[in-house]
């Protein structure tokens, strides 16, 4: 510790302790000097310090004096203990079929690489300059592109806004929009959206859903004047929205000024039969259609980078209101994104994935053939999870805990649904985490397990 | 574009022009692949796309028959053309004083590729992978240790939430405090702070300041329950809250339950006589204190990082309303400067930045000296900026006026005050940007400006 340090702290700690007491005049820096055979600049450094932080006053041609110290003796300085944190209990499972799983065996660690050292080469002061808040124009520009000739959405690069995670991107959303509003959303859902309107105080609604989709009628009845949707591959359904439905959803909110769409298209990529379903924003031509899509599922979850297409009059309410914000992505990670995007990995990635899953996929739905007497399987052919719907036998719960006993995770439709439970048991399988060969073992076990105790 | 998707197209523009109208039957598959001599195959890949989107339905022994398309031909789907972007329109300002800025060309480039390389170089799956929404433990290990022993901040890593940057930790503290809440900034205050309070829709009172910092016996009279505080170097105004003050701001709330004071430690790092002033969460012993602190100001704003260390009770709240919501920044990141810190980077590179900026410090001072007998010279010794009050002479826009005219730009300590103007006309000169060189030159050129017209 310097010396100067040590002075402060003694004077300071007997200030504090009310052994100098208010008012007390102390030596001058020079007798101090002297005393503690020290230089006199230790001493003003002390000194110095004590007036910066206020436990002593100067007055001038008159020396420095201790300063009133009240309350300050009751306060404890003792290191807390917090709430624990939840111990990361490591699950006894030896498969678990999340249908949020993502593969990262698969990721394009080398490609990652160049291009992140390829961008830190140069000594680019821009790129740890801040950033647009919207995110960097050229990446928008980028992501523009993609959208438009992937997924049909027909956006100019001022209406992205690119965000840290899709939650990030709703909460700013939410900002945009303000509290007065009744949000409806599928029922079943992703819960993580719903949690996300809920923890912002806005009334929720569930709609019922038939196999187009939400129900337009049910909709109109709630009073909702947002209505959050997953048309291209509904989570947790998987089901497709024609574009009967989708028309009808569009004239929902062209009716009212102010009714919005907000489509989640978060998995859009993964498709294995034919081509991607193109957009619901595609076909609005109202500006109705808030879009929000994300590299964390088509890349990797750790890559925090969602993107938001507003329309226009929505677009006004964000740059007046919210346009001070600081994007939340760095200018390097964008530019990696990028440069990921125009020199085609993206696409090379995407592709190759596509094929990944579509193995896993297609040896799931062999591995559980033998069940199809007893259960349907639905929302196959895109995403990375399908659905087992059982006519009879065990329900959900039983399911579920007869495949955790032989060390599989499933899940229940019923988590995904709000304020109720699946009216047939039914359990989601997520493929994206496992090999094949894991698959079709698991498969197998949960055949047998699934099957037991029948005649 | 494939053989499938031009039969897709051609079918789906048919029906979507009416030109096959609803109910109309389509050719078998068979017979549609023998007239355009292709394989049956594609003909279903054809059909495949068109069911999944709805534009055809199939029924079982019957065949395929075109949708309904109500109200889709009125749709357009023309790009639109939408909200200018502002354009960057480049200053003409030679040296710009922004009391925001950061020397970039200082940044430890060729340690930031290192470390980014290193943590890159084993394909990690972990990397990838989403991480703890709180941030990675290790990572807020880091910051915990670095906190108590540079800021005498006292927290556990459970306290401590990693998110992209401080505009996004406060939108994220809004969303735990939920909405029913009086919050008191200083006055001048830090701008960002204050618009995301008032784009959140909270009431917000301006509360006065003395030469202590904000005044407690005003801020009891506004009916405010959380107060926003800048305690070791209020922004704009360069004021160190001395400890008495400290202490009856903490009085005040721990006087009633749900009183909070949200300490924003925005730039501590930069002092350049002794060492910095402790925080005020060290001396709060009742977990009154939400401490705000950041890695954009010391590392470079592009680094999109922040954290927040919430007292107990609230970090309760914040795990059962928002604990569900993902992490904002990538766990590359996040190791890339838990490692910056740990490997002694962190301190080197603040070192060597005090240095830089105590040499523009100290210069801007020599160089405004011929302006001392017209104004007062404040919030110096601290942070990148310092203040200029003029006693008489010129008011604040025409020391602006006379600034640019000369190329150069400085700001106005008004801009920071909420409804007002600053009492004397006070300029803010911020040193980060400019070289030694620069500032020499323009401090010279803005001491002719400012004295022009005297007799």
């Amino acid at each position: 510790m310097p010396l100067y340090e040590q002075i402060y702290r003694y004077i300071k700690e007997n200030i504090v302790a009310g052994r100098i007491s208010y008012r007390e005049k102390l030596p001058s820096t020079r007798l101090l000097a002297k005393h503690l055979e020290v230089s006199r600049s230790t001493v003003e450094l002390a000194y110095g310090q004590l007036l910066s932080e206020g436990y002593i006053e100067s007055e001038p041609y008159r020396g420095f004096f201790a300063a009133q110290m009240d309350g300050l003796v009751h306060l404890t300085q003792e290191q807390k203990i917090c709430v624990e944190e939840k111990a990361d209990k490591k699950e006894p499972y030896r498969f678990d079929f999340t249908p949020n799983g993502v593969d990262l065996k698969g990721f394009p660690y080398s490609a990652w690489r160049k291009l992140s050292k390829d961008i830190l080469l140069d000594d680019k002061v821009e790129l740890f300059r801040l950033g647009e808040p919207q995110g960097e124009k050229s990446f928008r520009e980028a992501i523009c592109k993609y959208l438009y000739q992937a997924r049909g959405v027909n956006c100019s690069p001022g209406q992205v806004i690119v965000g840290a995670g899709s939650d990030y991107l709703l909460m700013l959303l939410c900002s945009v929009i303000g509290r007065s509003h009744v949000i409806a959303v599928e029922n079943p859902t992703y819960k993580q959206a719903y949690r996300m309107f809920a923890s912002q105080a806005y009334q929720v609604c569930p709609v019922e859903m038939d196999a187009c989709g939400m129900k337009v009628d049910s909709l109109c009845k709630t009073g909702a004047d947002m209505a959050y949707v997953t048309p291209s591959h509904q989570y947790p359904t998987g089901i497709v929205m024609p574009v009967k439905r989708r028309m009808e959803l569009l004239k929902w909110a062209n009716e009212e000024r102010g009714r919005y769409i907000i489509e989640d298209d978060y998995d859009s990529e993964f498709r294995y039969k034919g081509k991607p379903i193109p957009a619901l924003q595609g076909f609005d031509g109202h500006g109705n259609v808030i879009y929000l899509g994300t590299f964390s599922k088509s890349i990797a979850p750790a890559i925090r980078m969602s993107y938001m297409v507003l329309p226009e009059e929505l677009l006004r309410v964000y740059r007046e209101k919210c346009g001070f914000i600081n994007s939340t992505v760095s200018v390097v990670d964008q530019l990696i994104v990028q440069r990921f995007i125009e020199e085609g990995y993206y696409e090379r990635h995407l592709n190759k994935t596509r094929a990944l899953y579509k193995g896993r996929h297609d040896m799931l739905i062999k591995g559980l053939s033998p069940l199809t007497d007893r259960c349907k399987i639905s929302g196959e052919h895109a995403g990375v999870h399908l659905l087992l719907t059982f006519d009879g036998g065990p329900d959900e719960t039983e399911l579920i805990r007869r495949a955790g006993e032989e060390g599989i995770r499933v899940y229940g439709l019923s988590d995904y649904i709000v304020g109720g439970k699946a009216k047939k048991p039914t359990v989601l399988l997520g493929y994206a985490n496992l090999s094949e060969e894991e698959i079709k073992e698991a498969a197998g076990i949960l055949c047998g397990a699934w099957r037991s105790g029948e005649p």
